[in-house]
């Protein structure tokens, strides 16, 4: 079990992808239970993880476990509630990374950043927007049930 | 992922234990999502347990998976709704295994068996009482729920 962190802000051009590490990674993620906790299902790139999120925004509870792929795209195709979330995510120098949403919330780019405790400084780049790690509707699961990109 | 087809029935007898192979494994598991699908945390003896299982009552998708059983003593204690449900397993000779329960469903004791399809012929010993595969009130995610034993 790990405490996880995290927050989240709207980014306002595409300013970050001059600070990449390597490619971004594609995901593909449902929920089994999108209430709480939260249980997602997510394909990354070759690999596929079970994740299981206790309540809270910011701070929370996190158990994640591999899984094999084939098991990954069942569960997304058969259990999962329509639609699945896809998105490329790409880590950044200094920490943060930013996700890229395609598909029904085509449109939306996101940047996170976990930190080890609430009050730790982190680095505020020139491109970062609004934070929006306390609005509901940018919580993944809410994301996963929205028609479309909140509007910001 | 496997396809799991299982009957289950009540025990009219103690006769079971003759036929019982080494002794019972303890067992205690609770329900992160006691809907549909099932998500379900298992400890058994010193392993632990993950599993998720389909919709259906004969015959459901199910996906399991160790985890750490310190795991899983974290989320039955803060994340799995109370009570607990505690029983000791016996596996018999003839692919049966009866449940004992303790806790708050204490004099309840069922028999399963597992079978590859739903028209596979299974042994009947004397001890076995009438089937509750499809009484709902018997499936284990409403046992966690109940006040104690349905009543037969």
């Amino acid at each position: 079990m790990a405490t996880e962190i995290e927050r989240k802000f709207l980014v306002t051009s595409d300013a970050w992808q001059e600070e990449a590490i390597g490619p971004g990674l594609r995901l593909r993620q449902g929920y089994l239970h999108a209430g709480s906790p939260v249980i997602r299902i997510r394909q990354a790139g070759d690999a596929a993880f079970l994740t299981i999120k206790g309540p809270g925004l910011l701070a929370r509870a996190e158990f994640e476990y591999p899984i094999p792929p084939e098991d990954a795209a069942a569960m997304l195709a058969t259990l999962c509630p329509p639609p699945i979330i896809e998105k490329t995510r790409t880590r950044l120098r200094d920490g943060w990374e930013v996700d890229v949403f395609a598909g029904h919330l085509a449109g939306l780019v996101l940047a996170e950043i976990e930190l080890a405790d609430a009050d730790q400084p982190f680095p505020r780049p020139a491109w970062l927007g609004r934070e929006v790690t306390g609005d509901p509707r940018y919580q993944n699961n809410a994301l996963a049930r929205a028609a479309g990109p909140p509007t910001p």
